[in-house]
């Protein structure tokens, strides 16, 4: 194999593709990106067997061929390479027991010879019967992840908490993402432009966590999003990004999701968000402490007492119902709020044991938070 | 106690003081910043022994006295307030074996409440009686102690090998900064605006590095660095430094200097420093592969020989003298060439075993780096 490429080109896809080079693995040869030269582009392909990623470089193919590098190496490499020209060319040497590949890696006065992997050797992309297809805008998608990935469970033994729900509705209009963990429950819903079948998939977080790194996010550009009985394919741009699906069903969300409520309030966010943050102050790390809300005519005041101190805090509201004192973790609801955003945000209570509600009007948004026992600790 | 500031001017000062804070101690009070407000002008010091930092920030004193608040959740709660106005005041309870104070502090809708020390039990910072005053600018101290500071032994039996030594010339027109590990010496020279008398100290390594963090810089700004016995006291703004100095005799490195080579040249920097840095790429983290540099005619060839592969690359040079060939830890290279500004450096060899110099013409830079022996690495 010979090519040529530029450095900012090769860097860029070498930077994509390394999000699913795994860490750790039993199985040397998933730890290299594979240059995959035999056709009319130049490829780059990584894959840990639950997610693979594979983007197009433009560069120019002097000797078809493919061969395997280790990717730490490789892109150690390519990112300190200076910016310029770089040609990529393989030599094989037919060794007794395996035939050995050496990877020549030159760019301006620069030459690196490294040993690699017969690009054969290397765990392509299983083929996916693509059987249906939604498109959203890399914005959109961008956002929901971003809006609800903080929710799932990073830890815990039922793989379906590490992943999040995505649900095309029974009249294929809307999109619908949620991500939950025994404490809260996170839920985004976004119309789609055309009307597609309804389905529901649970997709890996990790699988969503990387792809919110690759996709530019551009308003104007689309991803394809594909679904297959096992697979779900990201396609946006000069990549793709395939990833198994989690198996098993969903937990049924709308039962958990009451309207009902006794105190509605409005409350700036921003206020709301600073005040917060500044209530964790006394709070030590993995202390279990509580932030109390107490709703009393137009007020909200937020307290926190704990060995370190005492700090209080009013913030003005606008209320309908009932008094409430409450108490909550206060990361859940930072990690609600930062992701919401309107400059005004609307909370449903039912009493101080009831799941608290974070949403707006039409339901883009849903942020359900379970509140903390509150006696004994003020 | 009762004051009033802004936030911004009680951030820049906690900011300031905060590096003097010690990390562990078996001293509590030590872990505190004490607000003093005796006097017409408010002063927050931190002090951990060795280093003692005391800065004065503008306020309104609207009731006299002094309290020590822990630093860390001061510091914290400090940040995180709103950018108006704070109040800060002390409301003392005579307990029944000690005397409690508790500090209120409010910003806009903001109230803290925090149990604090009395301003009386904090170790306040030695009177030290200054012998001799230099003056140079913060901008020239702050590029003095980053072009030296790497050098400094980090963890060394040896007390002098974690300090610098700061020597004012027997004519008083110069000031030379040393430091040394095993590898390698650093020095740099700055002539003085006035005649001084000549000294000779040690200053710790860490006051450096914290004074480092607090110079804004300014070529325009002037630090005054006072002598005494034990103590180097360095004053710029409102801010003094108070540092004990290391006592001891520095190593006699004129005679380690030594003016004798049979080769010398003239290389880019950048061109080198890129060159260096793409080498260390092959070396695994805690190897000790040397990078080898071969110098052959007007010609540099790097190259590293390792596990992961092999790497080469010319750099032009201006050459006078024989050809040699050496190798060195390419850290140590980096690190001086990294603080070097001009954009050609020139080196000094003697041969593959003697040490190398790098330095200008003259001399206000020096550095010395040990070459590796490259038998059996090549």
């Amino acid at each position: 194999m010979k090519i040529t490429c530029s450095k900012s080109e090769l860097l860029k896809g070498v930077n994509i593709v390394s999000k699913a080079v795994p860490v750790r693995t039993t199985m040397p040869i998933l730890e290299c990106i594979l240059i995959d030269a035999t056709s009319d582009f130049i490829k780059l392909t990584a894959n840990d067997m639950e997610l693979g990623i594979e983007t197009m470089i433009e560069g120019e193919i002097k000797e078809r061929g493919m061969v395997a590098i280790d990717a730490r190496i490789f892109s150690d490499i390519v990112k300190k390479l200076p910016d310029s020209e770089v040609q990529i060319r393989t030599e094989k040497t037919i060794g007794t027991e395996e035939e050995l590949v050496q990877t020549f890696i030159r760019c301006e006065q620069t030459n690196f010879s490294i040993p690699s992997k017969r690009g054969e050797e290397f765990s392509f992309l299983p083929f996916i019967e693509k059987k249906d297809s939604i498109t959203i805008s890399e914005f959109t998608l961008k956002e929901i992840i971003k809006q609800t990935i903080f929710s799932i469970s990073q830890n815990d033994n039922n793989p379906i908490l590490k992943g999040e729900l995505f649900e095309i509705s029974e009249d294929g209009s809307t999109l619908r993402v949620v991500s939950l963990d025994s404490h809260r429950i996170s839920v985004r819903r976004t119309a789609l432009k055309d009307s597609y079948s309804p389905r529901k998939v649970i997709v890996p977080g990790k699988t969503l966590i990387e792809i919110n790194k690759i996709i530019p996010g551009e308003t104007e550009a689309d991803v394809v999003i594909s679904f297959s009985n096992n697979h779900i394919l990201f396609e946006f741009g000069r990549t793709i990004v395939l990833s198994r699906l989690i198996e098993g069903n969903y937990f049924a969300i709308d039962k958990m999701l009451s309207k009902d409520y006794n105190l509605k309030f409005e409350v700036n966010k921003k206020e709301l968000t600073e005040c917060i943050d500044r209530s964790t102050l006394l709070i030590k790390e993995g202390e279990k402490k509580p932030v109390i809300l107490e709703i009393a005519d137009d007020n909200l005041k937020i307290s926190v007492n704990s060995q370190m101190g005492h700090m209080e805090e009013n913030v003005g509201i606008v209320k309908e119902g009932k008094d409430i004192m409450i108490g909550f973790n206060p990361r859940f609801l930072m990690d609600a709020l930062r992701v919401i955003d309107e400059e005004t945000v609307t909370f449903y209570m039912t009493n101080s044991k009831a799941p608290c509600f974070i949403k707006d009007e039409g339901e883009s948004y849903i942020y359900l938070i379970l509140p903390v026992n509150i006696i004994g600790n003020n």
